[in-house]
C-alpha cells in the first residue's frame, strides 16, 4: 500500500523519506544549517540524518561529510541551506547521487531579479535532466508531523489531520501557533510552496488528496503559477476531502485595463473566487477563519450543517449566535414538539425550551443537563447540526470543584459521541476556550471543534455546509462532451479574419449566436430606402430599434448611432435618414455597412451575460444584473468553462440583487430557465470556438416570457 | 473632588459603598448568598459587609443580622438574594433603613409573567416611595474593580479602564475572560442592566460618563425600555468618552407590519444603528470585535486612524493586513521617500521598503529593528497609525534566548514610547498573542493593544477612526431652534383632520411643503375638460403626468389612476378622460376630488426620501436610492431628528450604490446639494409638526440641474 501511494504521488518519497541530508550544515547555532538539525532532533525525525559540510566531520553528534558523494548510503531528500547562486551546482550534486527531492531555502532566485531569473531558469534545467524535484526556492521549508520531517525549523508542531499549503511561511506559522494553543487539533504535512519551480500548488494539491492520513486540506495563495492547473486538481480532492482556501489580495481587484464590459469586471478576486468555489473549494474571507473552518471540516466533511439547534445556558450569546448563523445564510429552525418536551422533562427550569435553547433556569443548571439535551436536539428531524454557545467546557473554570469538573468532562463524552451517533457536527463556542480544560481536550480529541469567537463558530458550521452541498453537486454531475462549432458560425469567423478584424459586427454576432443554436431576436441589415420597404412585417409592425453598423465605429450610441422605439414605416425610414445624417456628421470618415433593424426588446429586468477570457483560469463566464446593478455594485458572478447546470444556477442565486428574478414592483418571476439555457449554449460555444475571446451579451432583457438578446458583440482572440 | 462626582451621579454612591448587606445570606456554599460574600472577600473589597439572615449569627466569620433595623449603622447598598415574591417587603426594609441602592438578582418579574409585572410595579413603587434606587431585577449583579466590590461572583476580574454595561450576563462575562486572559486590560465597573425596572442604560451610561476612571464604555444590548433617552445620553457621553456597541437582534429587522413604504424599511436594526452611529456611538457588528475595539479607543481616543502604515516581517500576512484594512475603509498610503530612506538605513536587507513594509530580508531580523523601523513610519506626515502583524511580540517565543527577550522587551517599551509621542495609535497583531510574554505585557500595559486576528486589529484601527470622526464633528455642530410651522401647512392639517381623515391626499400634501419652504413641481386639480383648457403653458406645454385624487384610493396605480408622458392638449384631454373611465370600472364606489396634472420629472436618479416615527427613537429620517435599490438591496441609511447638516452628508455616504449619486454611464454627478437641503427642510417640517407621523417622498428624481419630488404622500399621527 505505502508503494502504490508513493507510485501515485513521488512527492510521498520526498516528505517521509528515510535519509535527510542537510547541505550547508553547520556547527553555529545561529545558522540555520544547525537549528534544521536540532529540528529534526527535537521532533523525533526516525529517519537518518546526514550533515554536509566540507569543512566540519561531525554536527551535533551526527559524522558529517564533505560533500553527497562521500556519503556511503542513499539519500532520500536534500536539504538546501547554502545561497542561491550555489544551488545549479547542488543540484547537480544531488542529481549525481540519485536523490529524489531538495527543498530550496534561499531567496534570491526568480522573485527577486532577472539575474535571478536566469539563475532559478538553470537550477530548474539541471534539476530536470536529473529527475530530481524541487520544493522552493524561496521556501520556508517543509514539514511531515507524522515522520518528524521538521524542515522548517518551528517547534513543537502539532501531529493531525490537516494539510497545510503556503505562499507564505508566516501565515503557515500563525496556524502552527494556533494549533499548538488548542492542543490537539494538527497536521499532517505542511509546504511552503515557494517560487513553485518545479513542484507546483495542483500537484502539491493532489498528493494531499492522495494522502489517508490528510482529512482536510488549508491552502493560502497569493497567486499561482497555474491558476488552471490548481483548479483541475481542487476539483478531483474536492471530491475526497474538504479544501479550505484563504486568497490574498482581494482588494487590489478590477486593477489593470480591460478589453470589454466582460473583462472589465474580470478582477482577479471575483474571478477566481467563482472559479475555486466552482471547483469545490471553501473560500474563507477572514485570515482568522482558515484554520478553525479546515478543522471543523476535517471531522465534518460530508455532513450536514444548515437547520442548526442551538443550545445555551443564559441569554444574550444566543442573540449573538442567532445573528451570527443568519447572516451566514444558516437556519435556526423550530423544534418539533417531541424535543420540546423532552427538554422539558430534562431542564424543567429550562427558560426557553424551544430553537434557540436556554437551558438555563431560575437555579444555576448542572453540567449534567447538556449531554440529554444535546440528544434530545441531534435527535430532532429538523435539525442538521447543534452550536453550543456559552460556558459548556469552561463550567469548571467557573466553578472548580471535583464534582463539576466530572460531570462536564462525561458531559462532553457523551456530546461527542452523540455528534457520531447522529452523524451530525457539533460545534462548541465557549468564553473559556483558552483555558483548554480537560472538557475541552475530550471535545477536541473525539473531534468536537471548540473556539472562542460566536461568528468563527458560525463560520464553521457554514464551511460544513458549503462542502456538503459540493458533495451532493458532485454525485450530480455528469460529464460533458466536447463541443463542435457549427459550421456556418466557423464560416463567420473566417470571413471576419479575412476581412483583418478581431471584432464581429452586431449582424455577424447574432448570426454566429444564431447559427450556434441561440435564439436571437428577429434583424436585418438595410442599405437605403427600397430595403426598408422590403422588410418583412416581423420588423416593422412593432416599434424597431436601429443601430449604425459599421467597422469603424465602435460605441455606436456616442455617435447617434442608435435610434430606439420608432412605430410604423414612417417613423423608421425618418430615424433611418436622421441616424445615418448625424452619424456621418460625427464620423464622415467611416464606412456604413448599412443600419441594423430589429423590434424593441419587451419590457423586463436587464441582466449580462459574457464570456472572457481570464489569463489564469480560461475561458470563464459572468453573469449580472445590467444597468446600475453591474457597474455600481459590481453585483457579478464568475464560473469556468464548461458550465454545470448547476453551476449555472448557482450563479443566478449568487448575485446581491437575485430578488430581482423573483419578481418586484409586483412582476412575475423572470424566467430562470431561459437564462440557465443561455448561459450553458453560450458555454458551449466558447468552447467550441478556441478562436473567440470574448462574448458581451450586454442588455439581455428577461421576463416571464423568455430572454431576448438586445445587444451582442463577440472578439476573436 | 468625589463629592462632587456624587453629586452629579447618585449610582456612585451605590457602586462605591463603605457597607454592603447581603440579604438572604447563607452559609451554605452552593448558595448566591454565600458565594456573594466569597466573591466580596477574593476581590478585597475595603468596606464593611453585613450578611442578613435571621436563622444566622455569623456566615464566614461576619456577624450575621437577622434584619437591615439591627445593624447598628449605615448601609449604602444591599444586595438581594431572596426570591422575587419578596421584593417589595425588603426593598421597604431598605427603605426604613437608609439604603441608599438596591441590587435585585432574582428574575420572575415584568419578564417572566403578568403577575410578575405586577409584581415589579409593587417593588418600583415602594423604592420610589423610599427613595431607593433599584439595579435590575433578573440581574447578574454589578461589580466595581476599583473598590473591590464584586457583587457578581466571578473570579479574578481584573481592573483597568472599561466601563460595562450589559443585559446579558453572558456577554459580559465572556469579556470578563477575555480580559483575564490578556492580563492587562479590564474594568472600572461592570453593571448588569437586568429589566431596567429604576435605572435605566442612559442613566448608567451617564454614571460612566462622568466616572474619571473609565476611559471607554462597552454596550451590549438587546432592547431598550427607552431609547430616545439613551441616544441622548450616548451625544453627551460619546463628547468626552467612546462608546462601543453590540445590537443583538439584527437579523430579525423589517418583521411585523408597516405603514407606508418608509415605515416598512424603519427595521428596527437598521434604524438603531443609524440612530446610535448618529449619537457618536462606535457600533461594532461581531461579538468578538466588543473587547478589543473597546480596548483600543481607550487607549487612543481623539487620534486619526485613517492612513496606516503596515510594518512587518515577511509577507502573507501584509497582504492579508492590506485586505482587511481595506474592506474596512482604511487607507495604506505611500511613504515620503525621506521614509524609506531611513527605512534603508535601519533594515538594509528589508525585502520592502514601501508600504506594506516588510524588514525581513535574507537572513533573520533583529528585533532592534522594530523600535527605529516604527519611529521612522510614525513620523511620516501621511501616516496617521501603524499595524504591526506577525512576531513582534512573539520573537521571545520563537528563539527564547536572553539576547532576543531583552532586545525585544526594549522595543516594546520603545514603541510605545513612540506612540505616545507621536501621539499616533499602534495596534499589534500577533501569532503568539496567547503566549502573553513579556513583551506583550510591556505593550499592554503601556496601552499599546496586542490581538491575535489580523482582521480584529483592523476593526480596533477602523474603531479610533470612526470616533476621530465622531469628535471632529462634534466639533462643528450647531444648536438648531426649534422649527415652527406656517400657518397654512396648519390650516392644511386642520382641513385634512376636520375631514376625519389621517392621510393627505396629494394635492395637499405638495401644498403643505410648499407651503413649509420646499420647492414643488407646478401641478393642478382639474375636474372637467373645461377647467383642462384654463391650465397655464407650465402644465401643458411639456408631457405631463396625470394621477388621480380620491380620498377612497390608496394605490392609484392599481386601479388605473396614473398616466405618464402626455404631450400636447389633446392627448392630455384624452388622457384624463380615459383614466377616469378605468377608475371608474375599477372603483365605481370612489368618491374622485379631480385629476392631478403636473409636468413629467425630468430625467435623473430616483431617490426615496421619507420621516418615519420609530417606536424607540421617535422621527427618524430615510434617505435611499429609489426603485430596486431599495426594494431589493434595502439600500437605506436612517438617521433621528433634527438632522444636521453632517448627518445628511453622511447618510449620502453611507448606501452601497452611493457612487450612482456621482453619475454613471457618463451622467453628470447629481446636485447633492439639493438633496441635503430639501433633507434638511424635511427635518424641519416634521419637528414642528407633531401631528404628522410620516412623510414619504418617492420617488424624487435628481439630477445635475436639482430635485424634482414626483411622489409625496404624508400621513398624519
Amino acid at each position: 500500500m505505502p508503494d502504490a501511494i508513493a507510485l501515485r504521488s513521488p512527492i510521498r518519497d520526498i516528505l517521509k523519506p528515510k535519509t535527510v541530508a542537510i547541505i550547508g550544515a553547520s556547527r553555529d547555532p545561529s545558522k540555520r544549517g544547525y537549528r534544521a538539525i536540532q529540528a529534526l532532533f527535537n521532533q523525533g525525525f526516525a529517519g537518518t540524518i546526514v550533515p554536509i559540510n566540507p569543512k566540519e566531520t561531525e554536527i551535533l553528534g551526527l559524522p558529517c561529510y564533505p560533500n553527497l558523494a562521500a556519503v556511503p548510503h542513499d539519500i532520500d531528500t536534500a536539504l538546501v541551506c547554502t545561497p542561491a547562486r550555489a544551488a545549479p551546482a547542488v543540484i547537480a550534486e544531488c542529481g549525481e547521487k540519485g536523490v529524489k527531492g531538495a527543498v530550496l531555502l534561499a531567496g534570491g532566485f526568480g522573485e527577486a531579479s532577472a539575474e535571478g531569473a536566469e539563475l532559478e531558469a538553470r537550477a530548474i534545467e539541471v534539476a530536470k535532466r536529473y529527475g530530481v524535484r524541487l520544493i522552493g526556492p524561496n521556501t520556508n521549508g517543509i514539514f511531515d508531523a507524522h515522520t518528524g520531517l521538521n524542515l522548517v525549523g518551528w517547534p513543537g508542531i502539532y501531529k493531525g489531520g490537516l494539510g497545510l499549503l503556503s505562499q507564505s511561511g508566516n501565515v503557515a506559522m500563525s496556524m502552527m501557533t494556533a494549533s499548538i494553543r488548542t492542543e490537539q487539533a494538527g497536521f499532517t504535512t505542511f509546504i511552503g510552496v515557494g517560487n513553485e519551480s518545479d513542484i507546483s500548488f495542483d500537484e502539491y494539491l493532489r498528493y494531499f488528496g492522495d494522502d489517508t492520513e490528510t482529512r482536510a486540506v488549508i491552502v493560502y495563495a497569493e497567486g499561482f503559477e497555474n491558476g488552471a492547473a490548481f483548479v483541475r486538481a481542487a476539483r478531483e480532492v474536492t471530491a475526497i476531502k474538504p479544501v479550505v482556501l484563504y486568497k490574498a489580495g482581494r482588494t487590489r481587484q478590477g486593477e489593470g485595463a480591460a478589453r470589454s464590459h466582460s473583462g472589465s469586471l474580470a478582477g482577479d478576486y471575483a474571478v477566481g473566487k467563482g472559479v475555486m468555489r466552482q471547483a469545490g473549494i471553501v473560500v474563507v474571507e477572514r485570515s482568522d477563519e482558515m484554520f478553525p473552518v479546515a478543522e471543523a471540516l476535517s471531522h465534518n466533511a460530508g455532513r450536514a450543517a444548515l437547520r442548526i439547534g442551538i443550545l445555551s445556558e443564559g441569554g444574550g450569546v444566543i442573540s449573538q449566535a442567532a445573528d451570527a448563523l443568519a447572516e451566514r445564510g444558516l437556519q435556526i429552525p423550530l423544534f418539533e414538539p417531541a424535543t420540546e418536551a423532552a427538554l422539558k422533562l430534562i431542564a424543567p427550569n429550562a427558560s426557553q425550551l424551544f430553537n434557540p435553547a436556554d437551558y438555563g433556569g431560575a437555579t444555576d443548571p448542572h453540567p449534567r443537563y447538556l449531554a440529554p439535551c444535546t440528544r434530545a436536539i441531534l435527535a430532532d428531524p429538523n435539525i442538521d447540526a447543534l452550536l453550543s454557545v456559552g460556558y459548556v467546557g469552561g463550567y469548571q473554570c467557573r466553578n472548580d470543584t471535583d464534582e463539576i469538573r466530572e460531570a462536564e468532562n462525561q458531559a462532553a463524552c457523551e456530546m461527542a459521541a452523540a455528534s457520531k451517533e447522529f452523524g451530525k457536527p457539533i460545534i462548541v463556542q465557549n468564553h473559556y476556550a483558552e483555558w483548554n480544560t480537560e472538557a475541552m481536550r475530550i471535545f477536541r480529541e473525539a473531534g468536537v471543534v471548540v473556539v472562542r469567537s460566536i461568528e468563527i463558530a458560525a463560520a464553521c458550521l457554514a464551511g460544513i455546509e458549503q462542502y456538503n452541498q459540493v458533495l451532493l453537486r458532485k454525485a450530480q454531475t455528469t460529464a460533458v462532451a466536447t463541443p463542435r462549432p457549427a459550421a456556418e458560425a466557423l464560416a463567420i469567423v473566417a470571413a471576419v479574419r479575412a476581412d483583418g478584424r478581431t471584432s464581429l459586427l452586431e449582424p455577424e454576432a447574432l448570426r454566429l449566436l444564431a447559427a450556434s443554436g441561440v435564439t436571437v431576436p428577429p434583424f436585418a441589415v438595410v442599405s437605403d430606402a427600397a430595403e426598408l420597404d422590403r422588410l418583412p412585417a416581423a420588423l416593422t409592425g412593432a416599434p424597431a430599434a436601429i443601430k449604425i453598423v459599421s467597422k469603424d465605429i465602435l460605441h455606436k450610441s456616442d455617435v447617434g448611432g442608435v435610434r430606439l422605439n420608432l412605430a410604423g414605416a414612417a417613423a423608421l425610414a425618418e430615424g433611418v435618414a436622421a441616424m445615418r445624417e448625424a452619424v456621418a456628421a460625427h464620423r464622415p470618415d467611416a464606412a456604413i455597412e448599412g443600419v441594423l433593424v430589429t423590434p424593441m426588446a419587451p419590457r423586463g429586468v436587464e441582466i449580462i451575460l459574457g464570456v472572457t477570457t481570464d489569463p489564469q483560469y480560461g475561458k470563464v463566464m459572468l453573469f449580472g444584473l445590467g444597468g446600475v446593478f453591474v457597474e455600481v455594485l459590481k453585483d457579478v458572478a464568475f464560473r469556468g468553462l464548461p458550465l454545470a447546470r448547476a453551476d449555472a444556477e448557482e450563479m443566478l442565486g449568487e448575485i446581491k440583487g437575485r430578488a430581482i428574478l423573483d419578481g418586484v414592483r409586483g412582476a412575475a418571476a423572470v424566467d430562470r430557465e431561459a437564462i440557465v439555457a443561455l448561459m450553458l449554449r453560450l458555454s458551449v460555444i466558447a468552447l467550441a470556438h478556441p478562436e473567440i475571446a470574448e462574448i458581451d451579451l450586454n442588455p439581455i432583457i428577461v421576463s416571464a416570457a423568455g430572454a431576448t438578446i438586445a445587444d451582442a458583440r463577440i472578439l476573436l482572440g
